[in-house]
């Protein structure tokens, strides 16, 4: 389980603010996370990901001191560009962002909570289906969403992609989905955390692709 | 017309070398003739041929008199890395990125020849297809092909889509595609060239993704 626990999320401060740079950090290990997925056609998502992280570090190294927490950055954005936001920069950047996190964190949850088809356990479409639904489903028109479903297909075993996530070691399955649970426990706080900042400032947007 | 006509590909020299300088100039354009065909969806497109020009880019940056022609660089990527290529470096790239110009030329060239469905006038998909299975299907796994059938839902009118290749000016359909006839001389000759280039030095690989 090295990919995850290697890369653990900190625990937040009690206001939950999320300091950008451990986030940064934190974060930038995760697209490896679509490696994992096996088939080339997820490197699309990988590389839009990828994206995201690049824009907001852009930001934050323009001024590290102003843009110390990831609340700093939207507020600073919504002052400069006060008639586009918050489809601008790194707003845009991170709203994005955090729905490819909360697919991975409902996927994992998922696998952790041992959800699954019994006519096929070792299949992963159960679960990926849920994050789908739950994180992006509404951002999609019904073409990426068709997309989406073709894509589908390509969803590794379960047991190949636990082993991934376990940087190919043999692991038992057991000992992988217990990783699992220790590594959402600061990472689904801090995607938490996220969440209700855009709906505290009101930077949701639900535009579709 | 102005996408096309305003970016123009210059003539070959009698040996068809490409120069460097002047195709990655030329060929900076091209991405946004995605932005034509209307859907975000094909901004995956956009950004992968982005990075392929970016690759071949800054190979070029490091020496620019090293690698004065596109045959420069396949040479001493030959000699540099023995044992990877042509899977590697600005080789890969320009690999790939001569069969989305081989798509893009192939689709103008069968508009300009007005091939169309005689049912649906208006559509471009018969000239999408075939630009796609000239260019592309082979190297694209079944479920690529079953993404690009999807796609091809969101192509645009003809009618649009000429009309964005014109910046948005209003232009009679025959004085566009006069001015696609034009524009593809030079172009059918360097993406041609490039081709014949590959085929010489034994650089072209048949793997799918
Ligand atoms: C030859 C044939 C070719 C045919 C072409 C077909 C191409 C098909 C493309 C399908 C879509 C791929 C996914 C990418 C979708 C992206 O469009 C969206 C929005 O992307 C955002 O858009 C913003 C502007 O609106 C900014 O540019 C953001 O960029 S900014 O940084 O500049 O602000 C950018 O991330 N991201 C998303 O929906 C996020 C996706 C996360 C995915 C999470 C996992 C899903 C896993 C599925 C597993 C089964
Ligand atoms: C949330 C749901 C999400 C589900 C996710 C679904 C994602 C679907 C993705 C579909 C594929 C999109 C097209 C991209 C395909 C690319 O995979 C290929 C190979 O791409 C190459 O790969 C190399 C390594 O093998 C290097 O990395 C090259 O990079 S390197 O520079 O590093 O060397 C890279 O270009 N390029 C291609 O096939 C080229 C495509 C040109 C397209 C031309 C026009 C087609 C127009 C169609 C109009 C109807």
């Amino acid at each position: 389980m090295s990919l995850l626990l290697d890369n653990q999320f900190t625990e937040l401060p009690p206001d939950k603010s999320v300091d950008t740079k451990i986030f940064l950090e934190a974060v930038s290990h995760l697209p490896s996370f679509f490696d994992c997925l096996g088939s080339t056609v997820f490197s699309v998502i990988k590389s839009d990901i990828n994206g995201n992280i690049m824009k907001i570090t852009a930001v934050y190294n323009k001024d590290p001191a102003k843009y110390a927490t990831l609340q700093d950055i939207l507020e600073a954005e919504r002052e400069a560009h006060a008639a586009e936001w918050p489809k601008v920069g790194a707003t845009l950047a991170l709203m994005w962002l955090k729905r490819g996190l909360r697919f991975i964190q409902i996927l994992l949850q998922s696998l952790a909570d041992g959800e699954r088809d019994e006519n096929n356990p070792n299949l992963i479409k159960v679960n990926v289906t849920k994050a789908y639904e739950q994180a992006l489903k509404k951002y999609h028109g019904w073409l990426v969403q068709k997309i989406f479903n073709a894509a589908l297909i390509a969803a590794p075993y379960k047991s190949n992609f636990l082993k991934a996530l376990s940087k190919g070691e043999e692991v038992k399955e057991e000992d992988c989905l217990a990783n699992v649970r220790q590594f959402l426990v600061n990472y689904t706080a801090t995607v938490d955390a996220i969440y209700e900042m855009y709906t505290n400032l009101n930077a949701e947007l639900d535009y579709t692709v």
